[in-house]
């Protein structure tokens, strides 16, 4: 890799005249960005002191949104971990890469370990992109594209896969942050002294339930066990920017901080975090399902202390990093996420919709601030009944509601500038309703006209396609025998 | 007034020894700091950017937390604005000064227009005891503590009072807060000339319904009204500072912004405030009724960038009035406030309880992070039915009750670090509940037994003592005569 003195400052674009549609670049020799994204597993956007969570307890993250820049309006491109991971990584909608299901109306799907399907080989993955200009790619933590061999990170881009698991789930004792923070700091020391620039993807998820800490963090927040959790990440981020920093290639290294959706508040308050003013959480396309902690950080390049209402998707983080390599996104399928670096680079603000959608179904659209809900739904009545309740202590009539609820041809429409929590439906007959809701269906439209639905992958479950055999069984005389395949539905209650 | 050079850097006290049970000190020839009051009016704990509003538009506010100390659990003493007012300025509860009724159990109860009582003469305010250290003294704003004669802050301690309203309805177009920012300066520069320190107590309304903003600021929020009037209250505040350090009395002059009851989700969202992750609002002894934003700035005091989570009140604003004054507080009367200094300047916290009362009826306790609620009530079914909701999109069964619901032999327990939004009771069988409530109700017991209710103030209503002949209604011919005095209990619905 090169020295962080002899990078350039600003993006590199010199070769990009050069791509070809896959956005094959100009090779190794291009000094390109080292690109760093924090995901975190079900982390709210009220969970950080920075977003006014009130124990104000991250101080590293605070700090770098105060050295960065903080994404107010940053959304996840499905409330739910499998889906959202796969839009990351492929820059496109759940819909067009597949990561979704039809078994059901607007039900949201993940990877079990009897699923079937996984990232298609269609699909390109940043990584895959990124090796084209050079990289080294890492991935630390969660995958959720897929299990069966076919799917397997190193299978599509990454050079290096380190997962582990180990919870003690009496005490929420797991040191397992700490691992995932040692194996960053060693693949950043290790890159850094070769000549490759370098993606590391850190996936933990320390703040999905089961919820852990490191015995050093256990009951030192005021937020209890989910608390301890932030705070290990926490001091985990600072921990990897020090060493950035020490290591001289702070200015040559983008890291990005955001999560996979929003906060899983059927597990809170234990092992659940907050989606602050927001409404409801995960599996919802409310904004407490979607809207997430975003924070850009790149001395030297971005401005400290800025502050961006640029409406911005996970998916942005493809487009963006590769535009950071120096590298143009394919040309051959749509993208839906943008380069955002003008926007943090320069402050533009670029004007583009948000998708909401659960499964296969678009159940909202947000343009500028203004957020129409053409399907709601929290979960069914049957569910709710049994305590699984995605809205805890919320309730706006009409809109978290049990039962599917059309209004595709009359869209509940909200102001989230006035209204974030999405309590007060602007009236129908209004001015301000007509004039935003026929702005919104033509952009509706317009998607609609153009997608293209990828086959669904989360379709099929079957046990016998599960790890029947790990590794190491053999030693322990635990190895099991895989049933007879008996592909099914998948079941997918919400 | 001495200038800034001549004056010490800490809080005065070195004529404590000699102080009268009255708070009589040193006098005017005391190097004393100047106080700033900026109390907010119906503005919620989630209305800064700070406090994570999601359009942070408030960039002076968060520069005057960035330069100070934030307050994150820092608590009004009622939820409505009267009886929040008069704690303030008392430093006591305002079932200890008179500002509660006994009509009702449990009622909020302000100073309408036709209101009877007011700050009872016996109760010795803020501005009365500054005096004596030869403070120029100066409301500007709402006085709220009584209309008639008697009443007049110019006859509690202030040395001048202004007001002034004008609001156009239909546009929301106000001048006021340019006009009470303009008063503000006016007043610091002149009081900077003279010799003694000063006293500003800025209770400024532009966040009460009707909400409104001047034309430099209309339409400037994403927020709508209500963020326009907290940019001009931002923009304001901004230049109060400035002006403090432009005359170079920045480090003389003790600065604290507060609010005096949380919004008022009744009016939102065009016309009310965020309570950010709180439950309910203005009127409800929640922590979206109680808690507020509170910043303390003090430039070469208070350690820049500082974070408290000190259990405070606005009755220590009182206290802590008087110990930068070099005044003790007076020593025949029980005073709820407490000196914040040692918090402030040197990081400290002091273990102190929270009372919220609403009306005559203690409601819930907090110590530590636990808060137990010993009656819960938003308003009753009765009101709820006409569409009067405290708490709008929430409820928390058990808790956000339409019923007054008693719990004084088995509190409802909720642990505040886990649980902000008070939606996840504790179990009344476990460990974690016997400890707290054990504790809490010895705190209640001994707040019980030494407690004087004062004799309240506010049961009689008289349309008699309103103001029929105003100021200058001669000239108008619009002069009325007062009716027959008909003292009536004042009716209190909530």
């Amino acid at each position: 890799m090169a020295s962080a003195a002899r990078r350039p400052r600003g993006p590199p674009g010199l070769c990009w005249a050069l791509l070809g549609p896959l956005g094959l670049c100009c090779g190794p020799a291009a000094a390109a960005t080292n690109i760093v994204l924090l995901l975190m597993d079900d982390m709210g956007w009220g969970d950080l002191g920075a977003f006014g969570e009130p124990s104000k307890e991250t101080p590293n993250l605070d700090q770098m949104a105060a050295e960065g820049m903080l994404f107010l309006d940053f959304y996840t491109a499905s409330p739910l971990c499998s889906p959202s991971r796969a839009a990351l990584l492929t820059g496109r909608l759940p819909v067009r890469n597949g990561f979704y299901t039809t078994n059901g109306h607007a039900r949201n799907a993940y990877t079990p370990q009897d699923i079937v399907g996984g990232i298609p080989d269609s699909e390109l993955l940043l990584p895959e992109l990124l090796k084209k200009a050079g990289y080294t790619n890492k991935i630390i933590g969660k995958w959720h594209l897929g299990h069966r061999p076919q799917f397997h990170p190193l299978k599509h881009g990454f050079d290096e896969y380190y997962e582990d698991f180990k919870i003690d789930l009496k005490t929420g004792e797991a040191n397992l942050t700490q691992l995932y923070l040692q194996e960053a700091l060693d693949f950043i020391s290790k890159q850094q002294a070769g000549q490759q620039p370098f993606f590391l993807y850190w996936a933990i998820d320390a703040t999905h339930a089961p919820v852990y800490a490191s015995k050093q963090f256990l009951g030192t927040s005021q937020r209890g066990l989910y608390g301890d959790a932030v705070r290990e990440i926490d001091d985990s981020v600072g921990k990897i920017l020090k060493h950035l920093q020490q290591l001289g290639i702070s200015e040559s290294t983008f890291v990005f901080f955001t999560s996979d959706n929003g906060a899983a508040l059927i597990s809170a308050p234990r092992q659940g975090g907050s989606n602050g003013p927001f409404l409801c959480g995960k599996q919802t396309t409310f904004e407490g399902g979607m809207r997430e902690p975003a924070i850009a950080w790149w001395p030297g390049h971005i401005p400290a202390g800025g502050v961006s209402h640029q409406l911005g998707s996970v998916m942005d983080l493809f487009s963006t990093s590769l535009s950071l390599a120096g590298l143009q996104p394919p040309s051959d399928r749509q993208i839906d996420g943008i380069d955002l670096l003008r926007v943090i680079l320069q402050g533009k603000l670029i004007d583009r919709p948000i998708f909401y959608y659960r499964g296969n179904e678009l159940m909202a659209v947000r343009a500028g601030l203004y957020k129409a809900h053409y399907w709601t739904w929290s979960n069914s009545w049957e569910e709710h009944s049994k305590g699984i309740d995605f809205c805890p202590g919320q309730s706006v009539a009409g809109v978290t509601t049990h039962t599917q609820e059309e209004h595709t041809y009359l869209p509940l429409l909200f102001h989230l500038g006035r209204d974030p929590g999405e309590k007060y439906q602007i009236s129908f007959g209004s001015e301000e309703y007509q004039r935003a809701v026929e702005h919104i269906s033509g952009l509706v439209q317009q998607h609609k006209a153009t997608l293209v639905p990828g086959q669904p992958q989360l379709n099929v479950c079957d046990q016998a396609v599960m790890n029947w055999s790990p590794p190491g069984c053999e030693k322990l005389g635990k190895c099991l025998k895989a049933p007879e395949s008996d592909p099914k539905k998948c079941s997918w209650p919400h």
